[in-house]
This record gives structure tokens, C-alpha cells and sequence, in this order.
């Protein structure tokens, strides 16, 4: 208590009231934080921890007579809370393996046993009826043999040190370490350079006996234990691969399966350490680099081979039923205004932390909202509430919703509130920066459950800690912590990147990491024990994703704010510069040292390592188109903040003018070679798949050395930034025209 | 071929003759530089590797039978070469293991085995008749039991961190990885904090299969592979325990044992991977901090215990006798200035790499000079070619014979020039900056065998390839490399920074990295294959350590040049300020921060890692002194090069100012705390051991932050500093002088 005391009195009280909030006036400021402190009260661990208990009692994934029952259990709560509720179904192409096999044939034999084992410590562990073996979605067929060539992360970094090495993996299996990109980058990848397989394993160091105590002594990686996920090209669009731009309705028109190119070119497996490590430890060649080094007890090699492995899989390609439970609670005031608060509920297991632990919170806030309604206290704008099918597999549910629902979203929806794992640490929010403003006064208001100050003032000492100089630099100088900007990885993507729909996605984490993320691990057990004991994140999520939700639905003016939408895109067009800079520079260095003769000087002439091949010097670009934007949108979101400070009440056509404010952000004809992605300011990498790239036009073209696309990039963006300049400006004439 | 026409090119042509080189003038340039080629010519890479065989065909350690005959072998071949050869005893304390044992007593039962493994593939390693097991010399004796802490590579900032955890040594048995520091500071620093033992255990990661494949399928750690060495406290003072100060002859004045302040407080033992491995396993306690983790396939912890173990340790005590093999070739003209050449003959066991490698140069060496001799074209200055022992066990031949014969030395001795190991790749040359000019004359005279450039040029372009930014840009503006300054580590350390003799040390490697260091594995079978196969490096270690020798035994004025010197005391001085402004600020933050409790915001409250403890605030120093007596070094030394331009010979009057210039920078009473000490610009870390402090009272009084100190050791820096200017002030008086 003393400790607590003392830290209340340095780091400032965690003043969890503020005198006004973004979208309310006085008096309504203090009305929506009572109400919010109503609606906490109505939030219960114990709840959630019930659920959260029979929710992850069993497998429960898309397709499967468990995840039906989930669909059934959560769709009765809904209703049992005075929500509209439907199941929304699809019919989508769901591959599950028929046949997987791998085997090393060549110095010696082993056959990797791809199962997990079942624990005595952990019951639901041997609960697995229905359970899907470990693979990757999405991948073809194949029965193909090949000698192994070892690739780290198979990024594209990866790709120009084997090229160093003279190693092509042409007709070559590759084995590559979980982490570094999105899984799914490493099959495209490989396969875009002619390798006919791509073996996945996590490795001890990242997750595993290397990082912590492993399962069940501790929270990390079992040494049988092996992380599923999709492979699925969700960089080019993600959903039902059949599908693409449209719902997956029963009658809807249907690629072919050979015609969907988001599956992938090569098969792809993912293994546990313990199948990797035979397979490691028969490779030769050149000893990989120091930073590749895993945490085997061997000599990692490059290969190609000796070691060979053989590779079979056969996929059964079925349409199944994919189910989403939209539970809706009409607005008193505003019912044509959507407010949408969505989670997955599929899992590739029992999925306890994912997605489960985000569910149960979004199901908490769900009843509390109910229970506010039931008292006279609803909100004025609707709210609905979503549980998504699929999600694993490619974000399909939520996709497949959004595709379907395009013209109505488009027309309705407010903003998208997105959770899915959750766990013990640090606040993180991401997303649409017109909403950074709003998520900070959120996180000021709400108290971390082990330190008692807020959990903005919590992640705020973690910057102050962890951060590097520019970050805590900048914290000094700036009230609000940045929001990241959001890449892929969950269901926000086709409401904020396809449709552009002002979107954040919510989660606490940094306290328990582990290894059981798509594993046979991922468990209830697992997860009270490691995770989020006593589900108490589980209630600090419900608050700040509760709060998020309620002030977009109570608002007087909804609260979007546009200045941190402009002090982030500077941020972004200065890291693009310095990009363009750097590379330019380093570029040139490496070409002259090339050029000079002193790579080939500084290399041991016994090793295979050459030097690195000359690449295409940088040109200078002009940024000037966007800068001018910038200057443009800067001047007129800081004048309309002005302007609204006071917070009065806006007319609904203010209110249709800022929802769909994001819309401006987008064009139709999408990013270049990918015309699903819309948005222009935030993306998925191309080739990090779930990273996140600002301003992607112009970033892509410049990483990927297409300098020719670079200029006409630069122009859509200044052209999008120029159009959220004119619509603040609308913004400001209306609301002056209303204040008259 | 096609490629080195390229590269000669593109490099330059590793043009290896010099119109002028330093200490000659034009027509004696010519002739020296032919005198070098000569020499060149009886240079012998088949006398070398049978030398090599024969020398570490069995474990030849100070004590041993087999040295006494390494000893008579070498002198016996420098007599045969012309040399006078005087083999000089000295009695020195030796301990050699009576007891070693060291059993994991709790919470299971394993007995260290403490031995290697011999291989049927290297039959040098059943050749251990005469074998020191691990051990490291100058561990008292003792009897412990205690509970295990991990302490990572057990330096200052490792016992910050086990600080924030709140685990303290005291009463415990630490173990700890070799690296990080020298060995020495593991059992230093873990007795200052009241531990009772030490462990040291090589982790695979550092040397083992983590960085390579082991032997013998690659030259990296077995894993029955220890290192041994002497844990003696050398930067307190090296050489013979019971004698400091002065030669250990027969007669000399001894401490009791019970006085010698450089044998360690408690013991200590180091351990292969493969015994380390039941005890790292059987610790509990908090996960080890990320940058802690070493190769071994379990989860780290940091103790203390549950492990305990029981160590006892009992050394024979014994007396034995020393022999330094001093084969000396008068010179010409200057009889009473000696140059002198060194390579220790002891090694732990067989000793291929280490000192043979280097010893069998040295050799070959001092044949060419003697056939040079033979055919009248002998040094005009006395030659001395030493080969030292005991140097294994605390540098303690050399260091007794430099105290024994510490007067006539500081009269006569003009520079001393050591090798140790050597082994294929680039040269690297460290010691006095002013002979850095000379040196890199003669990197740029030495063809690299592997490359057909200079060594000098593959040196620069291994340094343009890893440098970073800095040292890069520095490359373009300085057509000189730096030669890096001296800590400790072989035997120049009583030449140079006991007595202020002028000193190099020499040798290539780096691309032949492994694991044989001081471990049963250091043999001819291991050398010739992984290390220097063909014996192409040690021809070039000759060449480049004969020039060296040869440009300083005939030089007209001796090769000492002085800008190099101020420009070197500049960067340091660069650095000190650096340091002291960077611990300023990280103080200052640091201290803000606990202040201000973000810590226990940032920090899990469910683990033990606490914040880091305030620091005492670092005040500003005046530089002044030290930059005033710069800015005189650099002005005397400026217009002394230019007047020097051209070679003119000096006189004997002259030539003695610059031999015994190096003098200037020492002072009697040494560094704070280590008399022995008296260099004041190059010293080995008192508390990084080998690692070298530039400046070391001031910098080492900064670092240790006893801030008290600095203004007392920057007015002793600034005096020796402006000594040295008035030094070169006087040459080139007495040079214009001469010259009128």
C-alpha cells in the first residue's frame, strides 16, 4: 500500500474523471462517465471465466459440431441480453487434411510424427475428439522430395544472404523458422524463387525451452507443440478464397479453386522443434550466419541437403458453413448509425486466449450495454455486436460479412471496434488515427488492475522504460500516446482497409507471453494459469473496449479528431524520406564497395559467402505533393479543432460528415497489384503480411525498388490526404453554418 | 586469376615498395626495402610446420619435462643460427591441481567428470602423459557447498542486474560463462561480493556447436573441451605472485603465499559444456534475462539454487623454475640499443596455436636474420630474440626477466615486438601509437597470401565491409589505420606498461575461429587443418614481425613518429569526454525515472525484477588540462614530422630521445590502487582484465565513478602529455641543431 501511495503522489493521480470529453459538452461529459461507471459494474470476472471455461472446453473451428454449439451458446446470450441477434452463414472453401506426411529419406530415415501430446496436467489437452492435426490453411496439395535448404525467416532479407552464399532454392524443400513476417510470406516467397515445398517449425529460442519454462512447467512452447495458421496470400485479399469482393452467400458466383490465387503455390507444413530437430541435424553445407542461429543444440547449416525430405499432403477442399452471430441493439436516437464491436469465435483448437479470452470480455460489455438499455440508459446510435466465423483460416467471416454488406456499411457504419486474444500487460491500441484522440482520453479513464493507475499512465512508464530516445523524447512533448497504425491479422481488415471505416483493435498483453498461440496448448488450463489469472484484464478490456463502443454510440459529436490523423501522416511521409534516404545512401555505398573490389578482399576466399549484387540506385522523389496535403489537412484539422473545443452537440449531417470522414482515405482501383486493398494510408506489407505499411503506394514502391510507380503513388496519397483536407474543411463550414 | 586482375585494379596495386619509408632516406629506403626481400627469401613454411609438429607434439607447460626440452630445442637452434644464447631461470610459485572435484549434490546427484575426451581422429589428444588437467591457476585452495547463481559472464553489469532482481552471491557458489570479460574478473568480482566459488563453464553458444561444428568434424568446442588459464590478478600486477616488483632469481626477497594479493579469494574451477549442463538444468529461480541465454537446450534460471554443489579444489603449491631462452645478435653499430623480439614457448598442453604458432615465426625469423647476419648484412642495432615461459600462467617469464633486468631495459631497450597465436586472416597490429606510422608502412609491404594484395589493404577493406559508420568515414580521410592500443594478454604488458618500452603486438586471424583455446585440443592435427593449413600466415607474420624488427635494428633515425601518437590521445580524450557526458545523461534519466516510480509501473508485478538502483549524479570535469597539453603534443609533434621529412639520420644523441620517449608517459607511482602500473595512456581494465583503458586513471576513475579522483588523474594525464611535447620539442631541437 505504501508503494502505491508513493507512486499516486510522483506519477500524478490516475484521474480517472476528466471535466470533458471529445464528442460531449460539460454536462454530457459528466453524464457519459457516470454512465460508464454504471456500465463497469455490470462487468464480471467470474462471468467471463465461466465462459471462458466452456467456450474452450473443446476444438471448436469452423465447420466443426462444436464450433456450432459456440455459435448457438453465444447467439442465446445475445439474445438473452435484449439484442437482435442472427446468425449470418456463408458457404466458404474450408481446406482440412486428409493426408500429411513427411519424412527425412536421405542420410538417414525419420518420420516426423506432426502430433501433439496430450498432458496428464492439462485435461483438455486430451480432449481432442475434433481436434484439427496441426497444418497450414490454404496450402495446395503436393507430394513432393527435395533436398532442405535451411532459410531463417524466409523474408526477403533472408533471401539476399543465401544469394551471397550462391544458394538457389530451386527445386529445393525449405525448412523456415516461425517469426520475422507473417507465416504465410514464407511459402509465397519461397515459392516465387522455385522451391517445390516449405517446412515451418518454431524454434526453441523464440518460443520455446529458450524463451522460459515450456508447457506445463511453464507457459511456453511443448516440445511436440506446434503453431497452425493460415497461409493463405491475405496481402492480396483475404476472405473465402473463392469469393473475392463479394459475400459468400449460397448463390453467389464462385471462382474456381484452381483460379483463386490466395492459395498457395507450394505445400507447406508447420512441425514441432522436436520433428525439426532430425531434420536440422542432418543438413550440411555452410554453417549459417550468427543471426540465424537457432536454439537446437546443433550446428545449424544452410544445406542445399544432404538431408532430403519427402512431403506429402492432400487437403479435403470442402465448403462448409461459416457462421457469424450479429447481435444488434437499435439506436433511440440515431438508429441508422452503426457501431460495430467485433471478435472472432472459431479457434484452431480449443482456443482459449485466441480468441476466446477477447469473446468473453466483448460478451461482458455486451450484457452490461443490455443492462444499461433494460434501465432507460441504451445507446443513441446502434450497436452491434459481432462474433466472427473463421477468422483463422483468412479472416473470413468478418470479410465475407463486410463483402455483403458493402453499400450498407458504407452508407451506416460509424466506426469498426475490434478484440480477439487478450491477456496480463500493457493497453495496446491500434488503428484510425482520427480516433487516437478519443482512445487516449479512454485510457486515462480506465485503472490497471495490478498497479491501480491508468492504463494510460501504465503503458506510458513502459514507453518511458522500454522506449527507445525518440520515443521517450517525444513523450515528453506530447500528451497523447501515439495509436500503431494497423497492418492485418485480425478481423478489423476488411472494414478498415476495404472499406474504410475508422477502426481500432484493443488488447492488453506484455506480461505473458508464451508458446501455446495455435497450438494443442492453448487452453483454459493454460490460460488461467499464464495468461490472465483471475480474468482481471479480462474486465480492463471490457472497460476501455466498453468505453471505446459507448462514447462512439452516445457522442453529441461523434468523436473523431483529425490533427493526430495529420501529426501522424507527417510522421509517416518523414519515414518514407529518410527511407528513400537511407537506402538511397546505402545503396550507393554498397554498390561502390562492390564495385571496389573489397568485398571480395574481406571475405575468407574459403567460404562460399560472396558479395552482395549490385542494386539499382535510389532517385530522388518528390514529396513535395504530399507535404503540400499535409500543410493543407494540418491547417484545416487544427482550425476545426478549434473550432468544435466545447464540445457542442453536431447536426447529423456533421455526424455523417465525420463517420464517414475515412472513406476519403480510400480509392476503388486499390493498391497497386491489389486492387481488395483500398486504403491508402494503412495496409498489410505485401511481403511482411501482417505488418503493418503507412502510406503503402508509396512505401512499397520505394522498398521494392519500383521507382517508375513511385511519382503516380505519391499522387494518390497527396490526392487522399488533399480529400480528408477538403472534408475537414466541409466539416468546419457546416459546423459554423449550424453554430449561426 | 581474372579475378585479381580486378582487384588490382580497383584496390590499388598493392604496390609494395615505398619510395621513402620512415627512419631512412631515399637510397637507404631502397637498400632496406631489398634487405627485406632477402630476408623474405629465407623465410621457410615447411621449417615452420615441422617446427610446429615437433614443438606441440606433446604438452610442454612451465614445470614440465617436456618444456625443459621445448627450451633446449629452441635455444639449441638459435645458437646453430649465430645467436648468443643464454637460457635465464627464474623460481617461481606454480600450483598445479592435487584435488579437483565438483559434484551437483542437491536436488539430484552428478559428478563433474573435469576431464576431455581423447579422439581416435587426433592422436595428439592420447598423447597426455604429461597433461595439466582444467584447472585455473591461482584458485586458492578450498572445500565449498552452497547453493548455484547464475551470473551470466559475471561482470560489473551483470551484478546490476542480478542487483534488480534481488539475488545476492553472498554465501553461494556462482557460475558463470566464459567471454564477456577475462576470466580473471569472474572469481574477482564474485569474491568481492562474498560468494564462496566460482564456476566457469564454456557455453556451446559462445564456441561450442552455436558457432560452429565441433571437433573434430570443425574446429569448435568438443564438448568435453574446457579452458584453462590463470585466474591470477594481473591487473594488480603480473608475473611471479610471490615477487612484484622484482626478478624471481634464486635469491630474490618473497612474499608468503598468504600475502600475494593476485591469487583469488575463493576458488574456482572451469568446467566443458557437457558438465555444466546437469547443473544449469537442476537451477530454479527467475527465467535469466534474454541476452543471457546461452546454446544449451534447457531454460536458463538465475538461482540461487535449488541446485547446490559441492566443489573442492587443492593445488600442489610448488617452486619450479622458469627458463627464458634470450638469443641476442649484437648489432654493428649501435651494440647498446636493443630491439627485442618475443613469443612465449609454454603452452597449457600441446599448444599448437598457442604460443607455437607464433613462436615458429619468431623463429623462422631470427634464422633469416641470421643468414642476413652470415652474409654481413647483420642489424645495426642489438637484436634480441626471446622466447618466454610460463606466460600461460600470468605472463610470468617475461615479466621477471623485465623486472630482473628493469634498469639496463630502460636504458637500452628501444622497443619490444611479441607474437603469440596466429592463424589465417588479417593482420592486426596493437600497441604504441608511435610507431604506428612504421607499422602501417610495413602492413602495406606484406603481400596477404590468400589475395595477392597487401595486408594492409585487406585489413581496410575488412574494415570498410564490418565497420560501422564511423570508423568507415574515418578511412576516407586517414590513409593511415590505427594500430589499437594494448591492454593485456601476452607478454608485452611488462615491456610496455611496467617499464615504458615502446612495444607491438602481432598477429593474423580471424578467419579461423574455433574452439581450441587452452583446452586438450590445441593441437598440430587441429592447427594444420582449421587454423593456418600450408603455414601461409605464419610466413606472413614473419615477414610482417621481421620487417618490424629489421626497420628498427637498421633504421639511420629510429621509426618513432608522434602525430600518430597526439591524434590517437585526441580520439581518447574524444571518448573520455563522450563517456562522461553519456553517463551524465543515462544517470540523470536513469535516476529521473526511478524518481519518478515508472519503474514499478513498467516492471510485472508477479516477477522479482526490480528497478535499477539511483546513481550517484556525474559531475562536470575540466578536460582543460589535458587538451591544453594535447594541443602543445600536437604542435611539437607537427613540426617535428615535417622537419624529420626526408630521412636525414639522426644522431646516437637524437635516436635515444626517440627510443626513450615511449618513458615519458609513465610514472613511478602507476595507476590509483596497481603501482606496478605506471603507463598513464595504455593499461588492461581493472575491471575488464585483458580488455585495454585508454587514459586509464581518468577513465577508470569516471567508470568506477570514485569522481573524486578524476581531477588529480587528468592533471597526471595532462603531465605526461606535455612531458611527451617536451620530449619531441627537445629532438627537434637537438635535430635542428644537428642538421645546422
Amino acid at each position: 500500500m505504501r508503494l502505491l501511495l508513493f507512486l499516486f503522489f510522483f506519477i500524478g493521480t490516475a484521474a480517472l474523471a476528466e471535466d470533458s470529453i471529445l464528442g460531449f459538452d460539460s454536462a454530457g461529459s459528466q453524464a457519459q462517465q457516470a454512465l460508464e461507471v454504471e456500465f463497469d459494474s455490470h462487468l464480471d470476472a467470474d462471468d467471463m471465466d465461466a465462459w471462458l471455461r466452456e467456450l474452450s472446453s473443446a476444438p471448436h473451428h469452423v465447420g466443426s459440431t462444436r464450433g456450432l454449439e459456440v455459435v448457438e451458446f453465444v447467439a442465446a446470450k445475445f439474445r438473452s441480453w435484449g439484442y437482435d441477434t442472427e446468425i449470418a452463414e456463408y458457404e466458404v472453401l474450408f481446406p482440412s487434411p486428409r493426408i500429411r506426411e513427411l519424412e527425412l529419406v536421405y542420410p538417414s530415415r525419420f518420420t516426423a510424427s506432426l502430433t501433439e501430446d496430450s498432458l496428464a496436467e492439462d485435461p483438455s489437452t486430451s480432449n481432442i475428439d475434433d481436434l484439427l492435426p496441426p497444418y497450414n490453411a490454404f496450402s495446395i496439395d503436393g507430394d513432393v522430395e527435395g533436398e532442405l535448404v535451411f532459410v531463417n525467416y524466409g523474408t526477403p532479407d533472408d533471401y539476399e544472404i543465401l544469394d551471397r552464399y550462391g544458394i538457389s532454392v530451386d527445386g529445393k524443400i525449405v525448412i523456415a523458422r516461425y517469426g520475422g513476417s507473417w507465416r504465410g510470406i514464407k511459402p509465397k516467397l519461397a515459392g516465387e524463387k522455385g522451391a517445390i515445398g516449405t517446412i515451418i517449425y518454431s524454434d526453441p529460442e523464440d518460443d520455446g525451452y529458450g524463451a522460459g519454462d515450456t508447457y506445463p512447467q511453464g507457459p511456453f512452447k511443448h516440445e511436440s507443440a506446434v503453431q497452425r495458421g493460415s497461409v493463405m496470400d491475405m496481402p492480396t485479399y483475404p476472405g473465402d478464397v473463392l469469393t473475392p469482393f463479394v459475400g459468400a452467400t449460397a448463390d453467389a458466383e464462385r471462382l474456381a479453386i484452381a483460379d483463386a490465387t490466395t492459395i498457395t503455390r507450394i505445400p507447406v507444413l508447420p512441425i514441432s522443434y522436436r520433428d525439426a530437430l532430425p531434420l536440422l541435424e542432418a543438413m550440411g553445407g555452410e554453417v549459417v550466419p550468427a543471426q540465424w542461429r537457432g536454439g537446437l543444440p546443433i550446428t545449424y547449416h544452410l544445406g542445399p541437403g544432404p538431408a532430403r525430405v519427402r512431403m506429402k499432403l492432400e487437403f479435403n477442399w470442402d465448403m462448409v458453413t461459416a457462421y457469424n452471430v450479429i447481435a444488434t441493439m437499435a439506436g433511440s436516437e440515431y438508429p441508422d448509425e452503426w457501431v460495430i464491436r467485433g471478435n472472432h469465435h472459431d479457434g484452431w483448437n480449443h482456443g482459449a486466449a485466441d480468441p476466446i479470452s477477447g469473446l468473453v470480455a466483448l460478451m461482458s460489455e455486451a450484457r452490461a450495454l443490455g443492462e444499461l438499455a433494460a434501465a432507460g440508459k441504451g445507446p443513441r446510435r446502434t450497436v452491434i455486436y459481432a462474433a466472427w466465423d473463421s477468422e483463422e483460416q483468412g479472416l473470413i467471416g468478418s470479410t465475407e460479412w463486410v463483402e455483403h454488406h458493402a453499400a450498407e456499411l458504407d452508407q451506416h457504419a460509424v466506426a469498426y471496434i475490434n478484440t480477439d486474444g487478450n491477456s496480463r500487460g500493457f493497453v495496446n491500441i491500434g488503428g484510425s488515427h482520427v480516433l487516437e484522440k478519443m482512445a487516449n482520453e479512454v485510457m486515462r479513464a480506465v485503472v490497471d488492475p495490478q498497479t491501480g493507475v491508468s492504463v494510460a499512465a501504465r503503458r506510458r512508464a513502459r514507453l518511458e522504460v522500454n522506449g527507445d530516445q525518440a520515443v521517450r523524447a517525444e513523450l515528453k512533448n506530447r500528451s497523447d500516446m501515439r495509436i500503431s497504425p494497423l497492418g492485418s491479422g485480425s478481423d478489423y481488415t476488411p472494414f478498415l482497409q476495404h472499406l474504410g471505416i475508422a477502426s481500432l483493435n484493443i488488447g492488453f498483453g506484455g506480461e505473458s507471453s508464451g508458446g501455446s498461440y495455435h497450438t494443442l496448448y492453448d487452453t483454459y488450463e493454460h490460460y488461467s494459469k499464464y495468461r490472465d489469472p483471475g480474468m482481471s484484464y479480462g474486465v480492463a478490456l471490457a472497460k476501455v473496449a466498453g468505453r471505446v463502443t459507448m462514447r462512439l454510440a452516445y457522442a453529441s459529436r461523434l468523436p473523431f479528431e483529425f490533427t493526430a490523423l495529420a501529426d501522424n501522416i507527417s510522421l509517416y511521409i518523414d519515414q518514407i524520406e529518410e527511407l528513400a534516404d537511407n537506402m538511397r545512401e546505402e545503396t550507393l555505398e554498397t554498390n561502390a564497395r562492390i564495385e571496389s573490389g573489397v568485398y571480395n578482399l574481406a571475405l575468407d576466399p574459403t567460404r562460399t559467402l560472396g558479395p552482395p549484387t549490385p542494386k539499382p540506385e535510389v532517385p530522388y522523389f518528390n514529396f513535395a505533393p504530399l507535404k503540400n496535403a499535409l500543410a493543407e489537412l494540418e491547417s484545416e484539422a487544427s482550425s476545426y479543432a478549434s473550432w468544435v473545443q466545447g464540445g457542442a452537440a453536431a447536426t447529423a449531417q456533421e455526424n455523417n460528415l465525420l463517420y464517414t470522414s475515412e472513406r476519403e482515405l480510400t480509392r476503388d482501383d486499390g493498391l497497386p497489384g491489389r486492387p481488395w486493398f483500398t486504403h491508402h494510408i494503412y495496409a498489410p506489407g505485401f511481403y511482411t503480411g501482417y505488418g503493418v505499411k503507412t502510406i503503402p503506394g508509396v512505401r512499397e514502391a520505394i522498398e521494392q525498388r519500383q521507382y517508375e510507380l513511385v511519382a503516380a503513388e505519391i499522387e494518390v496519397a497527396a490526392d487522399v490526404i488533399r480529400a480528408m483536407a477538403a472534408r475537414v474543411r466541409q466539416l468546419a463550414a457546416e459546423s459554423r453554418l449550424h453554430d449561426k
